[in-house]
């Protein structure tokens, strides 16, 4: 089967991959009907986090094609929804809702959906069917389910957004995009999303930003503060992962406001002295995806929110290495790879 | 009258200080019944934080001398308990239950307590009235109240403690042990107090512990997992303060658990991935312990708790150095300081 490769920082290959086979009897295959290049992909991309020969990709829909002897739950023809962690939603951890910390998780980033098929480890407990097969304009909204806005999604939950409250969001790229209509749907009273660029303000605008503040750092601070009396907003949502990026959203909270991040953290050294005199709740990590999965995806399939809209590029899969290059020049926001 | 004052590191001197006058019409003079040196004086005491010729205290119990023009409902005659912050009970983020954060928040650390006389801005908003004149037994844990049980119960508050849990608790001081009778009160199922100290361990034991960790650091975190099957406790509170009793809770809480964090960071730095991969919630800061004072003193008017156990030593207020050495060289608990 075809799949991409990413042979160091920069170089994407997408050539032969041996097809997968059944290791685990709670495994299933599925055919990909759709993957996408996710803003943690380019981490690597920059040579950020080291790479070497690495399948890549961690987000897919499709159809599955065979199950072990132990995966009773899914069967083959059902199209389905994963998250990014293989999980088995049956651990103490899972029951508690953060599956994507299951004490038998396994990353689907190792296995690399940016393929024709893949194998998904403890099926019954990772994927979703959906209610039957999805019309092909629903295929990106389900995607989306996949990472982007169940991560989107999971920041707005543990930024405890809600009725009566102002909302933030620090990152205009897909997640904080979808944080943005998470926010929405939570049913904030206000939403401010942070953003520089005019065609991600307007999606901002779109999915349900009242505000937007185009200023960073200290200046996007006290543009906060202006906005909600001096004090700041009730949730802040993180969804870049810089010290910048979490400085901004921490500040941006009031005392006793909550912080959701779910910008994958890289080289940040939170402060204590100042972390502590914030008084904020601060939580977040890799999104339990698939705790929000049945919900978002009843949502999608019922077409009351659109998530998909964040996908403003489609490719074939063996043209995955422009995706790539298209979101690390910041000229897409997502782009999805159709199998 | 007579105060005390930090000239420098390790220099207590008790000596006369202007008797407080009302300032602004919404403040009160109390005559201070009992104060006591807390284990945030050693920072400075030690040299970690500045100290130049300060008035020293910010914990108190006393009766209501005079009162300002706007003060309603704080009488002459009453007898009082009162946070380490003032506050005015009635902003935004007061009625949120942060009053330690309140906008109008004066640290009545700057005004020092450990002195015959204080006064008490915002006097409605941060003095509580016991139902009548208490008992001379009652006064320690109407002291404790003030800070170190308000602080423990916000901690475990914010740990989420509750039924069915498992709580640690890092940190054998006062605010620690005194965490570990909250934890009792809200319920938790396991209380694991992590002490090398038998005295305090036996008061830990009293208060509620149902187990103790004498290891420390990464031996610490390995047997609270070991305590918990494998996967960390549901709720931590840290009530030390420093990177090491930081790591050490964030690292013994399972993903998804809340860590409460009440010890006054000093030099802790939080590892950005790693505190994003733990999947921990995080809330602290300083405790907004005018929120309990209402049950706290309720509970102590009843006997149902007795947190003034934490005192084991008490002095007349012209002895305070003593008990600030005492203290120092882990030789007492806490000290009271009898006025």
């Amino acid at each position: 089967m075809l799949g991409v490769i990413m042979d160091a920082p920069g170089e994407i290959r997408v050539d032969e991959r041996e097809n997968p086979t059944i290791e685990e009897p709670t495994d299933a295959i599925i055919k990909i009907a759709a993957t996408c290049v996710c803003g943690s992909d380019l981490w690597p991309y920059r040579g950020i986090e080291d790479v070497d020969h690495a399948p890549m990709g961690h987000e897919y829909v499709g159809t599955v094609t065979e199950v072990g002897d132990q995966a009773s739950t899914v069967k083959v023809g059902d199209f389905v929804v994963g998250s990014f962690f293989a999980s088995d939603n049956t651990c103490e951890i899972c029951r508690a809702g953060y599956q994507s910390r299951c004490v038998h998780a396994e990353p689907m980033g190792a296995i690399g959906t940016q393929a024709e098929y893949a194998r998904v480890p403890h099926a019954d407990g990772t994927l979703v069917a959906t209610p039957g097969q999805p019309d092909a304009d629903l295929i990106p909204s389900l995607l989306a389910a996949s990472d982007v806005l169940g991560t989107g999604w999971f920041g707005a939950v543990a930024a405890e957004v809600g009725p009566g409250k102002t909302a933030a969001v620090v990152g205009d790229g897909a997640v904080g995009l979808l944080a943005v209509l998470a926010a929405q749907r939570l049913g904030a009273d206000r939403i401010i999303a942070m953003s520089r660029h005019a065609d991600r303000q307007a999606l901002a605008r779109e999915f349900g930003a009242t505000d937007i503040v185009t200023e960073r750092g200290d200046e996007g601070v006290a543009r906060i503060k202006e906005l909600t009396d001096g004090l700041g907003a009730h949730s802040v949502i993180e969804a870049v992962g810089t010290q910048e990026s979490m400085m901004q959203a921490i500040r941006s909270a009031r005392p006793g406001g909550h912080v959701g991040y779910v910008g994958v953290s890289h080289d940040v050294e939170l402060p204590g002295m100042e972390l502590f005199f914030s008084e904020i709740h601060l939580h977040g990590g890799p999104a339990p995806v698939r705790r929000f999965l049945p919900e978002l995806i009843d949502l999608i399939w019922k077409r009351e929110i659109d998530p998909g809209k964040v996908f403003d590029l489609t490719l074939p899969l063996d043209r995955a290495a422009e995706g790539y290059r298209a979101m690390d020049e910041r000229r897409a926001i997502k782009a999805l790879l159709s199998v």
